[in-house]
């Protein structure tokens, strides 16, 4: 294995890092993880145990350090544009690193879900590829995995109206639930029902909109567990109660839903 | 293993089949299948395919055969009156049949969802208590599982004006998601997404409203995938594309969230 970093633009902190398996000429299918983090921070640690988990699985796993809210006001749309970017950087450089171009998946987890959920909504949007200096072409994902997501300030996160205004100045524009189209890609979500931080109904919205606009959807909802499981197992588990088997299926019940796409 | 047939009310011709295990004194769960068929008829071989597997789990397995619109008019309440007695006679059954009494499991299917989601909203219910002549408590289960079931006619299913008409003359009193309450069991609720006979929004619609009174839900829809898949796995694969791996995992997934629960 290799680990890369690769900057996205000359104004901004944002960076993706990779960790490219080398066993052949063959491509792999690629996946770029976006963490969460209330938009504050990103828990590297925990980014580099999910990359390496897919990776372990054949992808060329990335993770994507996008910028926060002390870095840009309002911060959005910068992550959502940054991930426009690391798409199209990947494909740009699909024959160095042995990436798959038409295998292109985007997992999100809490804010991070909430990037990925705008992005699956939004690729093909004028304004966002302006900003990234991208064609929708290039940018567009193959498939989107969404963790414990933040979908909507409207569903109960975040609660702090001072932490909403330094995320955006039009809180409709944020609302992934209300943005899905036909054009959304195939769409993996899973979340916990007792997530006492971001209520289970985001992922539940933006399901219910995912499966009314036809999008291919798999929708996993756990009963037990908190905020921010990850992996679910002993490698992410951060305090007891988060290692939890049953959770942990996600991983190779969305691998699964993964193959059967191509 | 023993297989018996237990009558429920002389004047009706609803049955349960139970598979016995014989292997010691010590007791075991206990579950009742309630398959699906359109309210006009049983698959017994598919019933019995079912038993069986949660059978193999060490499960004491029962299926019931429930009246259909053939024989009462119209025909509900009389299979979730079935069903009440159903569970009262294995609690009444319970020392000679090995079973632990305080762990129950109804799992409903396609039609047989539908009687399993009205009687988990209704077990405490007078009406049905007075007609099944029971007292809630010997009714009561202890946690409930739907398979790609029906909830409401107002969700897409019965299309047909007279089927419904043989169904129910108060279309409110069995719409399933609008009776959830806090009463309701522990629910585990799957379907597939694709589903094209009973639109997946009934398995959604039935989640949201248990989530929303915070009953313990595990939530699992599958993209691909017809109606009618029982264990999604060759034993029951009844036409091509029925034989699911991904699919075919709510089999252990139940299993292991109804372990969670105990």
């Amino acid at each position: 294995m290799k680990i890369i970093t690769q900057s996205l633009a000359t104004d901004s902190a944002a960076y993706l890092q990779g960790y490219l398996r080398e066993d052949g000429n063959a491509t792999a299918p690629a996946i770029i993880i976006v963490p969460g983090g209330s938009y504050t921070h990103i828990p590297e640690q925990q980014a580099e145990d999910l990359a390496l988990a897919w990776s372990a699985r054949g992808f060329q796993a990335f993770f994507l350090r996008y910028s926060f809210t002390g870095e840009k006001h309002p911060l959005l749309p910068a992550p959502i544009v940054e991930l426009a970017q690391s798409v199209a950087t990947i494909r740009q450089h699909a024959e160095e690193w042995r990436i798959d171009s038409d295998r292109i998946t985007i997992a999100g987890f809490s804010v991070g879900g909430h990037i990925v959920a705008l992005f699956n909504d939004l690729w093909h949007d004028a304004k966002i590829n302006t900003l990234a200096g991208t064609q929708p072409e290039q940018v567009k994902p193959n498939a989107v995995i969404l963790g414990y997501p933040v979908i909507s300030p409207k569903l109960g996160f975040p609660t702090d109206a001072q932490v909403l205004a330094s995320w955006t100045d039009d809180v409709d524009s944020i609302a992934a639930d209300e943005l899905v189209n036909d054009q959304n890609v195939p769409t993996f979500i899973w979340g916990t029902a007792a997530d006492p931080l971001v209520p289970v109904q985001n992922a539940m919205s933006y399901a219910q909109a995912s499966l009314a606009h036809h999008v291919d959807t798999d929708l996993h909802i756990f009963h037990h567990g908190p905020h921010g499981l990850a992996l679910a197992n002993h490698v992410t588990a951060w305090k007891p109660g988060t290692d939890l088997p049953h959770v942990a299926h996600w991983m190779d019940l969305a691998n699964e839903w993964l193959n059967e796409l191509n």
